[in-house]
């Protein structure tokens, strides 16, 4: 089924100017533009299709994520996508383990965000081609392919590749109904656009009021810059959704560890479900409780380490679907719930792919589940997500809903789209 | 003293071809070419000092380091160098938490070793001014000075600054002595030129005689592609150095922890001291003795997790003199001995002044303790390190030794200096 020569690499930096409306603000990214790198792939098959693969970013410095793109580029280049998924382990480690790259990573940071758009754009293509969303596509695949698309380097100690085909094994009782469940009912989301740190209380209040009538049950909340600020804000969104819904809270890094228990400690009267990334991500040690990380090895030892009760995967940070694998079957093999960091610029898009898959054929629970869901910027998704009663519904069209509409693309391109042209002109008088 | 603003930043690419001649190469990088992002700092002082930085990488992706610094530019530009080390932990914590670029981050991977480039660069122009060398300007510093250059977030809970300011105090105590016996002695140096992967074994034999003839004592020899292939190369080694001198063994990242375990125990019998990098840098729980790291949070967790022996420092993979000073201050209070990474392009010129400051002012213990050592690439350098018996000798030039010879950085800049442009179009033919 799978076919073409990999013929044509482009990758644009596009920029969405959320900074100017306090959208995405938290304590440590004040003034975030939700950006991408945004990669197409083109075959020279005669059916047309296109891969498409991003990865997010905050504004400054998708300029250099695109340069290494394209510093990756010749891995790709006149590649036959059917080498490349036949082999897609080897393709996934020579990326990863480049003898000169590598240096530069490894498979974190600037290097491995490039991988994860470069590798988003195959798996688009490689769904399209096979016309399926690609949950259905991992849903549909057999175990022993499914495995031959992860690197299994540095996690054996944990997971071995044995250890994980029975747990795919396991996974194919009740598929079929699993399956049913999500088309009729989709996936349990919470929403993070009530209360962004940079919203005042009565933006809060009216985001809140509006969330309630929509269904919404379960909300995060951004913490950390000002330990009075977020308790009168804690206060006023429990207050609003009342004892009984869940609430979550999001430090995005702030806190060095005693700072963060000390902090935390005042705001336990407010119930929050979780505290997301009280401090460094690199702090393991560090960690009572912990969100998305880098790579498979930072996971592998927070769930070794027992130092995460909910696991955050991140379907543009880690090595795109291939990683994401990896992490999905660890934290079943160690009963902890997947619920997933969405947001930025296409990550529900993508993400919603990942845990439907997961729950079909992986967890079999939703137990303790929900996939993070920001209402803004889907408009300029060509499949953008579609939420019913505060669930992800499963998406019918083929490919990652990873493509973005051309005009929106052309518009926002850095720096000499016409939005940027305009703003940059604006700045400069 | 400190005195004028930065009025130019200059940025280049420069690579050397290393990989023709195997130098460099290990079980993880098999063709590295030798280079480094290179930055010239210029100010409007009418001394007509400049400040030079560098960052070591292995070829393919300097230009997505270099598009990085020219990224971080604008935090640089236009600061009036008083402002800068008059409040050094803040411009650190400026370049390193970006509220957009740290995402691309944080503090690891191509944006921090872009950071280090450019810190190296300020600390090179810091000295030149005072006219001291880096590692005398560090010695002659008082410790709440040399403590404002420290960013301690997310050190805090195993180093405070207080406890660091104790350290320092009491390393007031014999430093001037220890001060007279490095100016006579130099800093005891290890080998690991000797011994590169990609070495023939007549080429290995060679050279160890020649070290031997030179006073060397300590060697490292890479390892980790194929067991037999280890097994041979290390004991014609140790015959060759006998039972008495110093043998290390580096393993650049190649094993799971697993196979680490396995391996290891077969090279026992050559009686390494340290076994370097066995598995992923990011595996703390996994190591049971390891190398280098990306930034301070890795190592405080490592020393908290007693998962090394030895702590290697790397003067331009972390943040520049300001993160390692604080990494050298940790080693103290876990009494850990720091054995810094050397060799590249360059390390060995930056590292020496760090090492032999932590000898006077901080660790004041030779034992256990050695600095490597790799013998290429000096000639590139305006004032190269030098080594007597085995040893580095303190330099005496103002400044951090980073600036390279004018005439090296044209003839190797990448792709149009003169070397490559004769390189690219051998390829082509």
């Amino acid at each position: 089924m799978v076919r073409g020569r990999i013929c044509r690499l482009l990758v644009r930096d596009v920029r969405f100017s959320t900074s100017l409306g306090g959208h995405g603000s938290d304590a440590m990214h004040t003034d975030p533009d939700y950006s991408a790198a945004y990669v197409v792939l083109e075959t020279d098959a005669e059916d047309g299709l296109k891969g498409y693969g991003l990865t997010f970013t905050l504004g400054k410095g998708t300029e250099v994520v695109v340069c290494a793109v394209n510093a990756l580029a010749h891995h790709v280049l006149n590649k036959d996508l059917r080498d490349i998924v036949g082999d897609f382990r080897g393709f996934y480690r020579q990326l990863t383990s480049d003898g000169q790259l590598r240096w530069i990573g490894p498979e974190k940071g600037v290097v491995h965000l490039a991988t994860a758009a470069l590798l988003n754009a195959v798996w688009d293509l490689w769904a399209k081609q096979e016309g399926k969303p690609l949950w259905k596509l991992l849903v549909d695949m057999d175990p022993r392919t499914l495995l031959s698309c992860i690197d299994f380097r540095y996690i054996t100690d944990v997971l071995t590749e044995e250890e994980a085909y029975e747990i795919l094994q396991k996974g194919q009782v009740g598929k079929k109904e699993r399956e049913g469940q999500m088309l009729m009912h989709g996936y349990p989301a919470y929403t993070t656009s009530c209360a962004w740190l940079g919203y005042s209380d009565d933006t809060l209040k009216q985001l809140c009021t509006e969330a309630l009538k929509d269904g919404w049950t379960r909300f995060k909340v951004k913490v950390g810059a000002d330990l009075q600020d977020d308790i009168r804000r804690c206060r006023l969104i429990r207050n609003m959704i009342g004892p009984e819904k869940t609430l979550m809270m999001d430090a995005n890094q702030r806190w060095d560890v005693p700072e963060a228990v000390e902090w935390i400690s005042k705001l336990a009267e407010f119930k929050p479900l979780w505290i997301e990334e009280p401090t460094s991500p690199d702090d393991i040690l560090g960690h009572a409780a912990i969100s998305e990380c880098h790579n498979r090895v930072i996971f592998k030892q927070l769930l070794q380490a027992k130092a995460l009760q909910f696991l955050q995967i991140d379907s543009c940070r880690l090595g795109s679907v291939n990683e994401n694998l990896s992490v999905l079957l660890m934290a079943k093999k160690f009963e902890i719930p997947v619920c997933p960091h969405a947001g930025g610029v296409g990550l529900c898009e993508l993400v919603q792919h990942l845990i439907i898959f997961d729950f079909i054929s992986i967890s079999a629970s939703l137990k303790n589940r929900m996939c993070e869901y920001v209402n803004h910027l889907h408009e300029h998704f060509r499949y953008p997500v579609v939420i019913k009663k505060a669930s992800y519904m499963p998406p019918k069209d083929a490919g990652y809903s990873t493509e973005m509409k051309e005009e929106s693309v052309k518009k926002h391109q850095y720096p000499h789209g016409e939005v940027w042209k305009k703003l940059l002109a604006a700045q400069e008088n």
